[in-house]
């Protein structure tokens, strides 16, 4: 039976979601979101029962061949002794994936360092998935209703962004976000492109990189791209906020992350762009410090799967 | 008379306030201020008349000698031919604070590069402000009622900040703003201080400028300085709104204004630390887009006034 309906096209696609460290508060904001939330598509929770012993609205499955429509699923799936729980599912989860079914990951939140403490060679979610998925570029993306912020530059010490800041690159970087937005939303953005230095450089005065580089970059997509412009960072994102389907675009971690996270600490998603399938995942970390005390908040985890959702269908 | 009564010591303390761009929102701003609320000291406007066409509710004087008690005064300064008026305001303004009865001045805006293209050596009030009053040192401060950041670094090119992260500086600096907060406001504050890479270096994997020099600074400033901590600059801002009397310390311009005006756009107010008057300002520009149209928001300059207000008194 599974075999034979395998192919069969009308299936819907499946939406999964992985619990990340189990000893966070991934599994509780899971369960949580699920008493809020009904998703519109089957959702697949990559995971063990044993992770929800105060219950969870989800159908326990052992494969995805028993998936009957729109509603949660538990995969239930084991762990060999020794390893990383979080790393298991997800790269169970990436399997299937890869395999075509699951259409979109959200991924629970894990510690820092704690993939590279199990031997893992990997810093996190998005430079594991990029590997899987062979993706030759991808960029960490981070939504909210108001506002949306793409980061040219990640995890890297500030000192090291100046190299990167070039104007070919940049033409490569916002066009590739361009391109990936029209292709997940399906729709244009206008893109609100922060300066690098106070007041965006003052004409040169406090800083090249906007005369040098940047700005010759915006030049260079007129036509291709909707570029509202180059502001100072310290005003562009209120601007950017009153346009609907705005893009600002952040040079390193903090430019972008500060104001976000300022605004959007409960509800914010990050989004990876550039892979093969949607992934998102909440914008926090697996706060193991109040885990199990039924007080997380689950509002960054139901964000992170209903933009998935929408995404994916 | 007004030589006679100039030393008696009863006269109440005077603040003065400068129009700024006479072509910009600043005397716009100083008239709907007044409206709002009446200065419960004597408040002076350093400018002319003619700058307020719609009225003021102010007594027009020329002497400080003529000043009354608590409300607000015209002190009608005129300005020679091919003087920039906002800088002859400011320059009597500063004459009269260093001469004793003016304790705090209020500056109106005035556009960048002003003051440089009228062949005046400043690129704005606070460095003009320093140098009159042999200020050895000064720093900018941002002010809101629930958010107060004080820059470590001000208007360079965001590549040249990093010779500036030296223990012994970063010491120097805490030090300085923690002696002028108690000596301006008379009580302690508690500093959150902003790592400079993301995720504040990430124990040394994102950059060492924490490790190297900004933990140790702050180890030597244990016991003298009460210091919350030094947190990853995407948190830290909800962080220290939550704490009375917390100061947060950002280690270049957009890292402390980004999210400064993100909340405080409307009202927040710019503070000079290291004068021996008081100075405050609107923390926005002349606007002149829309000067004279009756449309510009006065609650920047307000709170700005009030500040001063509390400060001087």
């Amino acid at each position: 039976m599974p075999n034979q309906s395998r192919k069969i096209p009308s299936k819907p696609d499946i939406l999964a979601v992985t619990p990340g460290d189990p000893e966070g508060i991934g599994p509780e904001i899971i369960a949580k979101s699920l008493g809020r939330y009904t998703p519109g598509l089957p959702m697949v929770i990559v995971g063990q029962r044993r992770l929800f012993p105060s219950g969870i609205e989800a159908t326990t499955i052992e494969s995805l061949d028993e998936v009957g429509g729109r509603g949660a699923f538990l995969l239930e799936t084991p762990v060999e002794p020794g390893q990383d729980p979080s790393f298991a599912w997800v790269r169970r989860a990436v399997d299937l994936a890869l395999d075509g079914r699951v259409k979109g990951i959200v991924t629970g939140p894990i510690g820092k360092h704690q993939w590279w403490r199990a031997g893992i060679p990997f810093a996190g979610h998005t430079g594991y998935l990029a590997e899987r998925a062979k993706a030759s570029r991808y960029a960490m993306f981070f939504w909210a209703e108001d506002l949306k912020v793409a980061l040219f530059t990640t995890h890297q010490p500030l000192r090291e962004i100046f190299a990167s800041i070039r104007r070919d690159r940049i033409v490569d970087f916002i066009a590739f976000i361009d391109s990936e937005l029209k292709r997940l939303f399906g729709h244009e953005f206008r893109f609100f492109v922060c300066g690098l230095n106070p007041h965006a450089g003052e004409d040169g005065l406090l800083g090249d990189e906007e005369k040098n580089d940047i700005a010759p970059a915006l030049e260079e997509l007129k036509g291709k791209v909707d570029i509202a412009g180059l502001f100072s960072a310290d005003v562009i994102f209120p601007k950017a906020r009153k346009t609907e389907n705005s893009v600002v675009v952040a040079w390193y971690h903090d430019q972008g992350l500060i104001p976000f996270k300022q605004l959007h600490f409960r509800d914010g998603v990050n989004l990876t762009l550039g892979l093969p399938f949607v992934r998102t995942s909440p914008d926090h970390g697996p706060a193991r410090d109040i885990a199990g005390q039924g007080i997380a908040d689950s509002t960054s985890m139901l964000s992170a799967i209903q933009l998935a959702e929408n995404l994916v269908s």
